[in-house]
C-alpha cells in the first residue's frame, strides 16, 4: 500500500477525530467531502446526532481499582477486542484508492468486526481476504429475490457472519450539500456487488420479507436503521438476535430523532430479547461508553474511519480506532468503569440545569 | 400569462423553498417584501412558528411497505389530492400581475383548495373560473350585517363551497418591519370584494355573531384563528364543521402561542367532533407530517405561494407545490407512512435531550 | 418647559420603546445612561427579566366582543386610568432639566400613580403641586426613626396616598457598567428629601420595623422588593394590603430570580389577601397582559419613562404612555380581553417545546 | 516578597476576578496560562462547571436584620473566616516565584484552610512555617505504600489538620489546551513532596485502600473528587468525616456532571452524616451562597488564587479573597441570610421558564 500523504502520517499522530476530519477535508475532492459529510435537507438530525451524546452527562464511580480495563465484548456470540465495529460505508474508494481493503486491514488489526456495504466499490471476496477480518454483509435488497438471496450467498461463502438488513432507506432524499439528483461517480469506480440501484425495492420491504428472507439466509439477520421502540419489540418477538438504532446517520429522514435519545427507550422495550448496537454521531470514547449506559452492546462508527482513510488509508484508521480506543479507556477508567460490558444504566443522566 | 422572470424559471427548478423565498426576495420592491414577509411586533411569534415544528422529533416506523404513499385526503367532504391548501393571502397582485388568477391555476393542478382571502385583488367570478378549481371564501366582516351576508352570497354564487371566518384580527397592530401607520397600496390595485377597511367590526365578532351568520349562509362556516382549547371545544358545541389552529402567521399577536405548540392539546379537546387545519410555519413536507400527527387533517400553506407567485407566477407556485408533494412523499415514506390519513400520534416527540 | 430636543419630539413621534432607549442613550452622558441602563455585578438578573416575560406564550380567546376594551382598574381602592404606574426612580433631574415635575405631568395626564422616590431632585411639594397628580411615596429610612417619620409625614402632607417600603436595597452592590465605588452626581444635583446616604440603615429593617412603622404612618405601607412566596405569605398575614413583587430592576442582587418567574407562586401564596404590583424589565403591552394573567393588579414601568424623559421631558414619557397604552389595548384586544380586571391565568404558558 | 508587577497592584485595585484572569493570562507564559486555565478534551465539564451555577436562581428573604452577617464557620471541627478554602493546586511557582508561600500567608492572611497539593513546588515544612496558617495535605499515592505513609506523616508533623485524598484521577487525559504528552517544568521546578509520577498508583484506589490508609493516619481522611450519590453515601457508611464534591475543575473526566448539578442530591443522600465540600467554577459569591443552599458547608476556590498569585503574588491572592469576601457578604445580605452557616435550600431554584 502506498500512503500517497506521507507527512501527513506524522502531522496526525496527536491528531483528534476532529482534526482528522479537517485533514480529510483538505484532502478530499470537495464533492465526495460533501458525500459523506452531509446529512438529508437541513441537516437537523445530522447535528442533533453529533450534540445528543454529550447531553448525557457522565456520574462516574471512584474507588474502583480499575488498573485494568477490559474493553472486550461480544456481539452475536462473535468476541470483539472493543465495543466499536466499523459501520457500513459505500463508495471508499472515493476517499483512498485502497477503499475497503484499508478499512479491512484496520478492523481485522483492532480485532473487531467491519459491515461491508452493498456499495462496496472492492469486491468482498477481497475483502474477505483480508487476514483475522470478521465480517458483515450489509444489505440494499435488489428487485428480484433470487438474485438478493444470491448475493448474500457470495456474501456468506466468501465468510459473512451476519447480514445487516438496512432497513431505513425507504426514500431516496436530497441534502443540503450535496448535488441535486444524486452524485455522479467518477468512471473507475465500479460495484461489484450491485450492478444497478434500487431504491424502488426499499420502498417495498416489510416484516413478511424479512421473514422469507430468513428462510433462505443460513446467517443471523440483523435489522439496521430501528428508532422506534415497537419496531424493536417487534424485531425481538420474531426473533431477530440483533438490530442497529439508528437514523442512518442523518442521510434518509431529516428531523428523525437522535438514536441517544431514543436510545434507553428501545433497551426498556426490548431488555436482554435481542442485542443493541447504536450509530450516529458517535465521535469520542466517551460516547461509547454513554452508549453502553443507554443499553448498546457495542457500536457502530462510520465517517472518522472515512477520514482515517482519506488521509492516510490503512494508517489513518488506525490511528482512528487508536483515538478511540485510547480515549475509551482512559474515560472507562475515569468513569470507575473496569469492564464494558458491565457499564451502569445510572452513569448518565440529563441535566436539569439545562446546561 | 407573461413570465417576467423566464431566467428564473430554471434556477428555481431545483430550488429548496427557502431559495425561492430569497429569489421572491430579489425581485419584490421592499415594501411588498416586508409586508409579506413580517410578523407583528418584535415577531417572536412569527420566528417562534418555523422553530416550533421542528422541536418535534419524527420516531418513524420501518418494514412497511411504502411503495406507494397515498397522500390523497377530504376536508369537509371534499377530496383533496394532497394534505396541503393554500392560505387566504391578500393582495396577491402585489406580488404579481397575474395575481390571485396563478394561484387559483396552481391549486386547481394541484388538486387542491384555495382559500380567496375578502382582499382579493381580482374579483372572486375570475378565480372562480378557472376550470377544476375547489375554492373556499375568506371573510373579513363588514359593518353592515346585509352587505357581508350579500358578499357570502356573491362568493358561494361563484363556488365557494365554505365561508372561512377569521377570527383572529380583532385589533390592527404595527410590525417590526411594516411602514408604521399601514400600508399605501399602488392606486392600480383594487379590491372588488370590499370597499372599506372594516378592522372596527372585526372586534365585535362573538359566538352569537357566528350563529347568526350561519343562519343566512348555505354553506358551511370554518372558523380561522382558533388558539384555546376552549375555544375549539365551543365551536364544536356549537356544530362547527371545522376550524383552523392558526396565530395568523405571527401578524397579529406578538407572543402568541406557536401552532405546532398548541395543536395536540385542542385535539385532545375536541377529538374527532370536528376537522382540524392548521398554518403556521409549515415550509417542509415533514411539518405536513408532524401537523397530521398532531391532530390535523390538512394545512394551510401561505406564504411559500406568494414567494413563488413573485418569482414566476403560476410556474413558481406550482414548483412550490411540488417540492412540498416530493418532500412530503419522500418523508412519509421513510417515516412508514403509507396513507396520511393514518398518521400515528406517536410518531413525534419533543427531545427531553433539548437538542 | 423648554423642549431641548425639538427635532426628537417629530422622531419619536412613532419610535417604540426600544427605539427610544436608543434615542436617550444618544442623549445622555454615558454615566448617566449606564448609571439607568445597567444591573448588578454581570447583569444576570437585569437581562432574565427582559428575556422572562416573553417566555410566557400567550392563549388568546376569540368570539369576544372586545370593540371596547377597559384598561381602568384600582390599586389601593385608587382608580387608575391604565394598570400602569411609574415606578420610583432616583435622580431624575439627571435625564432632564424638568426631572420629576415632567414625570409627573405625563402620569398625571396619563391618569396613573406616580410613585415618588427618597432620591427625588424635586421637592415632594412641588411635584405634589402638580394638579390631578396621585402618588406615592417610596422610602428609603433613615438611620434616625423620628426623622423617617418626619420625612413620612412631610410626604403625606403634600399628598401622598401610601408609603412604599424599599425593603431589597439591604446591600449596595457594584454594576458591571457603573463607575466603581459609587456615582458622583454633579453639584447642582440636591436631594431634597433626604441628606445623606442611609445604606447601614436598610440592612437593619426587618418586620418588627415595619410594625413598628406602621403605627406611626397614617396611609397604607406598600412592601416593594418581596421574591418569596413565604415573605408574601408573611405581608399578608401582618395586614399589609400590598406588595410589589420586584427584584429592584436587576439593581441589587445579580442572580434574583425574575418576576416573571416568581410572579405565579406569589399569587397562589396570597390568593386575594392583598394587592399584588410587579415590575421589572416590562417594556410591552403584552407583558402587561402577562403580568395581569400571572395575578398583579397593576405594573410599575421604570426605565422607559427615563428614556422618554432623557428625549423630551414630559413629551417623551407622554410617548411612552401612549405606546405602552396602545400596545395593552391592541393586544388585550387581540387575547379576547374587554376587561383588564379580568385576564384568567389560563392566557398564558410555558412553551414545552422550548421555542 | 517582591512585586514584579507594581503597576499591577494599583491597577487590579477595584479589579473583578474575569479582570484578573485576563490580567493574568497577559503575564504567564502561554503554556502556564493553559495549564491552569483549560479543561479536559473539548472543556464541555470545565465550561459547564462556569455556567452551571448560576441556573441557579436566587429568591431572597427580605426584612430580616443582615446589618451584621457572619461568614465564619467550620470544617472538621476548625474555625474558618469564611466558607472559601483554597483548593490543592499544583506548580504554584510556575505562576510566581512565591508559589505556594503567597498562597499560604494570602489564606492565613483571609483566616481559612489552605489544601497544600502533593506536587506542591515548595517543601511543606516552608509553608507549615506561615504564621498562623490552617493547611490540609492532598494527596497522590506513590507506588509503594509505606512511602505514601511515610510522605504522610511528614505533612501531619508539618502541622497538616487533614489529609485530602484524590479520588478522581485515575486517567491521565490529553486536554483540549495543554501540550499533548504532557507537560514539561522548567528545569528550576522541583517536587520536594513527590519524586516520581504515579498515575498508575491512583488507578488502583479503591475502598480497601482507604480504610487501610485510614488505620496508619492519625487524621482525618478527606475524600475528593466524589460525584456519585452512592459514593457518597458509601464513604459515610465508612464513618468518613468529609467528602469534597468535584469534578476536577473539568480536568479529568470531560462530560463528567457539573458539582452545582449532583451536589443537591448528594445532600439528600448523605444529610447530615458527613461534611461537603464543593468546588468546580465558583468565581463569586453568590455561587457561594448557592453552594451552602445545596448543602455544601464551604467551598473550595482554585484558579482565582492563581491569577491573583500570576499577578502580584499574595496581594493578588489577598485581593482574590477580598473580592469573594464582599461579594458574599454582600450578597448573603441582599438574600436575607445573616449568617452563612444557616442558608436555607429553597433560597436557591431552577428557571421553568428556561431563562
Amino acid at each position: 500500500m502506498t500512503t500517497p500523504l506521507a507527512t501527513e502520517t506524522e502531522r496526525f499522530e496527536n491528531a483528534t477525530l476532529a482534526e482528522m476530519e479537517a485533514f480529510a477535508a483538505a484532502v478530499l475532492p470537495s464533492y465526495v467531502r460533501d458525500y459523506y459529510g452531509s446529512g438529508a435537507r437541513e441537516e437537523q438530525t445530522f447535528r442533533g446526532n453529533l450534540a445528543a451524546w454529550g447531553r448525557w452527562w457522565l456520574v462516574p464511580r471512584m474507588l474502583v481499582d480499575v488498573a485494568r480495563v477490559s474493553l472486550a465484548t461480544t456481539v452475536l456470540g462473535q468476541p470483539i477486542a472493543l465495543p466499536i465495529m466499523v459501520a457500513p460505508m459505500s463508495l471508499q474508494k472515493l476517499a483512498h484508492p485502497d477503499g475497503e481493503l484499508a478499512t479491512a486491514r484496520a478492523a481485522a488489526e483492532a480485532g473487531t468486526i467491519m459491515i461491508v456495504s452493498t456499495s462496496t466499490t472492492t469486491p468482498i471476496e477481497e475483502i474477505a481476504a483480508v487476514p483475522e477480518l470478521a465480517f458483515w454483509f450489509q444489505l440494499y435488497p435488489f428487485p428480484d429475490f433470487e438474485e438478493t438471496v444470491g448475493m448474500i450467498d457470495r456474501a456468506v461463502a466468501a465468510g459473512a457472519k451476519a447480514v445487516c438488513l438496512t432497513v431505513d432507506a425507504a426514500s431516496h432524499v436530497d441534502a443540503k450539500r450535496r448535488p441535486r439528483g444524486g452524485m455522479h461517480t467518477p468512471d473507475w469506480v465500479t460495484f461489484p456487488m450491485h450492478p444497478a440501484h434500487a431504491q424502488d425495492t426499499l420502498a417495498t420491504l416489510d416484516w413478511p420479507y424479512v421473514e422469507r428472507l430468513r428462510g433462505r439466509v443460513s446467517v443471523p439477520i440483523v435489522l439496521k436503521g430501528i428508532l422506534h421502540p415497537d419496531d424493536a419489540r417487534a424485531a425481538a418477538d420474531m426473533g431477530i438476535p440483533a438490530v442497529v438504532v439508528s437514523n442512518h446517520g442523518g442521510r434518509t429522514l431529516d428531523g428523525a430523532i437522535t438514536t441517544a435519545e431514543i436510545l434507553p427507550e428501545i433497551a426498556d422495550a426490548v431488555g436482554d430479547r435481542l442485542e443493541l448496537l447504536v450509530d450516529g454521531g458517535i465521535r469520542r470514547g466517551a460516547d461509547v461508553i454513554r452508549a453502553l449506559a443507554l443499553g448498546a452492546r457495542a457500536v457502530l462508527v462510520g465517517r472518522p474511519f472515512l477520514w482515517g482513510l482519506a488521509v492516510a488509508g490503512q494508517a489513518g484508521e488506525r490511528h482512528v480506532f487508536a483515538t478511540l480506543r485510547k480515549e475509551l479507556e482512559q474515560d472507562a477508567r475515569s468513569c470507575g468503569i473496569a469492564d464494558v460490558t458491565r457499564v451502569p444504566r445510572d452513569l448518565v443522566r440529563i441535566s436539569r440545569l439545562g446546561v
